[in-house]
């Protein structure tokens, strides 16, 4: 381990950049945060500025950009989750501690490590470039990531032109499994809904009402009960329109990960998993849709007994979208699935939620066979997991929307790595291997060639 | 209306005998009441007893009993509900209010009015009878029906020989309709279920994890959703073994009720009524057993959405019963169902609660009989309404388990009467007719004869 590296690394851990909490102790590890960010830039022989926003301050840097060559627009986070439950931690979360190679610290997987590896890569090829890089790059490094980076987008629309770029690079996924080099080239998108059944005006007698008038809750679970089919699979007519097949590649990769049934069963605890059980768990995952019931409440909640026939009920539900849906249409299709299903017993109340479409690139040509090739040369000798992920990152689905470009995710951190609980940990392995990364990839993208796209 | 009779009903109105709330002023109130009960029981003729219980004071009274003649129980409570929230009472609830012939004060509908009627028609029997009345008679008087009656049944229990019996007459329960004299000759019984879905370890990221793990919620939801077939009948494999059918004379006497679909629909406030719609609805709420959803909830139920896949979900269920069904078997039937219906995928955990029988009596034969003519008397030129409920009533169901014996439920007060409500009112009209009926009703169970029954 290069011993700077580590003083870096343990320098930009002991700032309590936490975004979600406003006491005074976070606000200024936010701001000193964000200026050793720009000044470790600088020295990095990059041009740092910092902008402020409504919020936290954006770091952005730049090289000396060039005609010709295509630019790179690296995103990460230096704001850290909240440190609690404090009595929980080994050691204190912003005290980072090292044993074995491992850095323990709040931020240290989320997202710092991976942020600072790629800094010193490209610190190192611009030393050895004598002041050049292969690409233009940009890092775009946000203060707020961790309270749903509520002045990016605004702040990427304010300055499109100045963020015009030909991809972006992330590296705030997990591997699947320690050691394995990860790209992540697809996301699950997502639709919300409120489905709400009233039936009498107020909570009635289940003796005295009971069996005459319709129970709001029977009414809803019945409806719950209609969004799937016996083999697993959502019933709602018009769900599955568009869906895109799983390639053959994409199995032959998924049945190499070393992340598998057993591993996600272990994983959740459940007594037996479900779902679509003909299909395999990675196509489950990450390329069939959803309809999941986030919560659901209506009637008596409390200790023991009480005999009430509700008047109202409500469930929460979520969409898990994949690449051909439309989150608008399937909302409507659910919409009208309900309320076919809804007897006239009870008033049916459907409001949809927030939403956002599914994402998906290709792993294996242009910019993803080249961050193939870069992974392959940070962590030599290593079989590459090609994975999509079955949650959403909106700000893969900002990029796309207001740059018009695509993300690679390259994964760093560890699959038990504790973000955003007590004694999140990074290895220094991947520090170094997050440098061999990034010092691997901008060469392959410059080479790939290109230029800025037009702002859409 | 007689003066003496409405002084003696604001006197006992007068008393704030609220069994559920511990303040002083209550627990006096108590006291005073059921030490005034005793006076004016003795002032009747009758010889009181106060009975100290680990709660309220039951008050008892007998006249001289002989041998050869029928002994009726008349049971009452002197306790009334808590008057919250006290803002929405146009005149204070202790401070009885006569206006247009009808009192308005807590208890005057549940229970006292009824009670003193009782009382007064008794005076009067005595009175002409010089002493003597066609019947052995008991008053029993707790202070805990509004609490549970929790002293009540372990009294009866001590004292079975004190209270052998031929049956037991309660005025407690509605009137059908205004003016319509009411016998209700049965009752629902109820069995209580807890059922409690388990899936993983925890919450889970819904993106993450959804679509290969069991959804805790959409399992219970489904659990409930089978617990009905499409007609509305309950789909639990031996659920309605047992049920006595509907005899044709209660479909007659039903069909001229005052109160029917459309009565049920408006005091319900639903858009349309549900369940077994192709039957009558006084066979659905009477005759019908049900499988209710008293509460149900799972998951997140905050503001907004929150992507969790839960770890559990809750279902409170009670089942109405009708005569020919025992508890514990439809109970153990539900958990079968239940237990049948479940995936591997989760943990089912079924805990029973409460129960009691249904309960029905003939209300055209013996005292049925005798309670219909007092009835035809106590309201001249009136039809009798003969009706079930679909509630239960605890206290019948121990007095026939205790003492072996039926009990006449004849109604008084009118259904909008706000008992449990603010401005609970009685007509004094109502007073004068149960003074009727009871001076009606002890000579037509005289009449019939009988003597003690064993005590079981």
């Amino acid at each position: 381990m290069n011993g700077s590296h580590l003083d870096d690394f343990l320098r930009f851990l002991s700032f309590p950049s936490v975004s979600a909490d406003s006491a005074p102790a976070y606000r200024q590890g936010v701001k000193e945060c964000s200026e050793w960010l720009a000044g470790r830039l600088r020295a990095a022989g990059l041009v740092p500025e910092i902008h402020e926003t409504p919020g936290n301050p954006i770091v952005v840097a730049r090289n000396a950009h060039a005609a010709g060559l295509p630019t790179v627009l690296i995103y990460g986070h230096y704001d850290v989750q909240p440190v609690d439950p404090l009595a929980l931690w080994h050691h204190p979360p912003f005290e980072p501690h090292v044993e074995n190679g491992i850095v323990t610290a709040r931020g240290s997987a989320d997202n710092k490590g991976q942020i600072l590896a790629h800094i010193l890569g490209v610190e190192e090829g611009l030393k050895e470039g004598n002041g050049k890089l292969p690409v233009n790059l940009i890092f775009l490094i946000e203060g707020e990531e961790e309270i749903g980076s509520p002045n990016l987008a605004p702040f990427l629309e304010a300055h499109k032109e100045a963020f015009r770029c030909d991809g972006v690079v992330i590296s705030d996924s997990p591997m699947i499994a320690p050691g394995v080099p990860t790209l992540t080239y697809g996301l699950r998108g997502v639709a919300a809904m409120e489905v709400s059944v009233y039936g009498p005006a107020k909570d009635l007698h289940s003796g005295m009402y009971g069996g005459a008038v319709e129970n709001p809750v029977t009414v809803l679970a019945r409806l719950v009960a209609s969004l799937h089919q016996a083999d697993g699979s959502v019933a709602v007519p018009g769900f599955y329109d568009g869906v895109e097949p799983v390639a053959a590649w994409e199995r032959e990769e998924w049945a190499k990960l070393p992340f598998g049934a057993a591993e996600l069963l272990a994983a959740s605890g459940a007594p037996a998993l479900g779902g679509e059980n003909h299909l395999g768990v990675h196509e489950r995952l990450w390329a069939r849709p959803t309809a999941e019931v986030n919560g659901l409440y209506g009637g008596y909640q409390g200790e023991g007994s009480k005999t009430v026939l509700p008047a109202e009920a409500h469930a929460k539900l979520t969409f898990r979208l994949v690449p051909g849906q439309d989150s608008a249409s399937v909302l409507a299709a659910v919409e009208a699935h309900l309320r076919a299903k809804a007897p006239g017993s009870v008033r049916l109340v459907v409001t949809p939620g927030h939403a956002g479409e599914a994402y998906v690139t290709s792993p294996i040509t242009g910019w993803g066979a080249a961050a193939q090739s870069a992974l392959r040369i940070a962590f030599p000798g290593k079989e590459i997991a090609l994975t999509r992920e079955g949650g959403s990152i909106p700000i893969v689905g900002d990029f796309r929307r207001i740059l018009g470009v695509d993300t690679l995710l390259l994964g760093l951190c560890l699959p038990d790595c504790n973000a955003h609980s007590p004694n999140e940990t990074f290895p220094l392995a991947n520090l170094e291997a997050g440098i061999r990364l990034n010092r691997a990839l901008l060469p392959e993208l410059g080479a790939i060639g290109g230029g800025k796209p037009p702002i859409k």
